[in-house]
């Protein structure tokens, strides 16, 4: 493997390992070398710390100079949190830059690579850019579009069941694909449920490690028009992590008064009847950079024909539970005919355990 | 790898090239081996014609003496079509016999090898029994249970929907997927559907190649208790193949005369409500070893509630579709919760294209 190649995918590395705790930040990873030896690397942490090249240039000290700085996103050229890590570049004398991919802010790409050109340093751009894109695939659609990365976890059986015909749903998975939701949920800024969800399963949505609170939790958010959520609901209870009521003008005064005093909970109003379109506008607004529904067959329907999901977990039980009646993970009108049906790309397919696929892909959209 | 187990795979190999074409009789493969060099071959290659130790034995000739001869299944002691391979075995003066499994039939494994033993030659039995096995799955099945191995094929989303909410289905999957099926046909004795498919999609169902009927035609059966297969089905006019409609004593007596006329249609009447019990019994004892249900929701479920699959071969399409009340594989009443959900063993899962994945699964009941 060619050498940028190599450095690039070590500093691919050090990014992953803060994924789920940089949002609203992107993950970054940097390393610095000089004749052909690591002499600082670093990684983006957490929103309000140092970027990434400055953990990697603080570690190469005065090593830099002269040496080649592999960063996995264009670096910054304005005052955020942070000072500009472009004018930081500069100034440790660093050479050579490789960089993985710009920034995608079309307000500001490119801008870091002037600052490091008219200062005489050497550029590559487009080393293992897939690879950075997808490692921040979130940001890069949050950037774009000011909405949040949706993706929408699903749990069925072979033959398509999200519940029997009685609604019994525990469990369809087995234990290694049930704890890797939790891992999901840590890495998401929020999980989305209808209320229906909420008043069949009265679930926590928080991410656990053997029943214990573990890492970031994500904020909840309901959908309840009429503000159905009971006030004795885990989510309303447990002051795990903030909980969202998205409702509508038209949901009863009396409800409105007893959950807007409830402990930890937001309630938030959009007009009736609520879109999945205005939704995910609010909560971009809100910060909320990633969704992960894990709704019940009308809310993953609801996203679907509002063609608003980017992503698609598919956790495939292989097993067989039949019914006309059961539930599946995508409900509501669907789409007429087949050829309407939405295909997904870039797949991957993997069994998580003897009785378990987990399938992901992402929807292509015309 | 083992000599034996070399030479057991070559006879199993064998075996394999006369897939769909030698029921009700088994897949039987032989080789002669002397001196380490291959002196004879020979499968069987449909019924009434000479089994596979015979062919490989004549080719074998004066060869055959003093060498060893692999065979996949025990060779025969009784006088059916042909004259017993235990006598033709032993008359060859072959000096040892490797076997993958014994007879089935349980009124006469071990019979064959018993002629062998007593005449002097030396036996080895087991090796590659599971891969033997697994050749016949169908023939085991039918001989000890004197009914077809039922095989259910699904073709539905990831969403685990076989149509949309208006019923439209064409197509679900890739091409390739939907040429498999077509050799899946060939290989099985006869197909079976509900009338509600024949009234939906007019379906043909015999095996083609682009477009062409292609080798040996399953029947076709059609669940039909009030005969309310229309005479200008496909089914009823190709002549492609026979075609059973299975119906019950309450269907109209002037459907049962238009119909019984029709040709190449044969009328078997059960017991109402029809069971697929029953339907199976009365499918064996004419004969039909293997059979490859491709019903709607509301058959593949009643096959499902009786615990009357012996394996599913179940194609999913990676696309969404959507739709509470789009049909799924597996319809009817369906098991009341999760813990009743059969799981499926022996698993395999491939990718059949960009689009499609299969799987096969045998249900695991208790």
């Amino acid at each position: 493997m060619e050498q940028d190649t190599r450095f690039m995918e070590m500093a691919l590395e050090l990014a992953r390992t803060a994924r789920g705790q940089t949002s609203p930040n992107p993950l970054v990873g940097a390393v610095v070398v000089k004749n052909g030896q690591v002499v600082g690397m670093g990684a983006h942490l957490r929103a309000g710390e140092p970027h990434a090249e400055v953990h990697a240039l603080r570690m190469a000290g005065e090593q830099a100079k002269g040496a080649t700085l592999y960063v996995t996103l264009e670096p910054c050229s304005h005052h955020g949190k942070t000072p500009p890590c472009a004018e930081a570049v500069v100034a440790s004398g660093i050479s050579r830059v490789v960089v993985a991919v710009l920034d995608p802010n079309p307000m500001v790409a490119g801008k870091g690579i002037d600052v490091l050109r008219v200062a005489g340093i050497d550029v590559r751009i487009g080393v293992r850019e897939q690879e950075a894109k997808k490692l921040n695939e979130v940001f890069f659609h949050y950037i774009q579009t000011r909405l949040p990365f949706v993706t929408v976890k699903t749990a069925s059986t072979l033959d398509g069941k999200i519940a029997t015909v009685t609604g019994h749903s525990r469990w369809i998975t087995g234990e290694a694909a049930r704890s890797e939701v939790h891992e999901l949920r840590r890495t998401h800024d929020a999980i989305l449920v209808g209320v229906g969800t909420v008043l069949a399963d009265d679930p926590e949505l928080t991410a656990r490690v053997q029943g214990e609170l573990y890492g970031r939790q994500p904020v909840r958010v309901i959908l309840d028009s009429q503000l159905r959520t009971p006030l004795n609901a885990r989510l309303l209870q447990d002051q795990a992590a903030p909980t969202w009521i998205i409702t509508t003008p038209s949901a009863p005064e009396e409800r409105r008064r007893t959950l807007s005093h409830a402990k930890g909970v937001t309630l938030i109003t959009l007009d009736a009847p609520l879109l999945v379109t205005d939704v995910l506008k609010r909560l971009g607004e809100l910060g909320i950079t990633s969704l992960l529904v894990e709704g019940g067959a009308e809310v993953n329907g609801s996203f679907l024909r509002a063609r608003a999901i980017q992503k698609i977990i598919s956790y495939v039980s292989l097993k067989l539970v039949g019914g006309s009646q059961a539930p599946t993970p995508f409900g509501g009108t669907g789409f007429a005919t087949m050829d309407e049906a939405v295909s997904l790309t870039n797949l991957s397919i993997e069994q998580v355990n003897e009785q378990d696929v987990r399938i992901i892909g992402y929807p292509q959209w015309e």
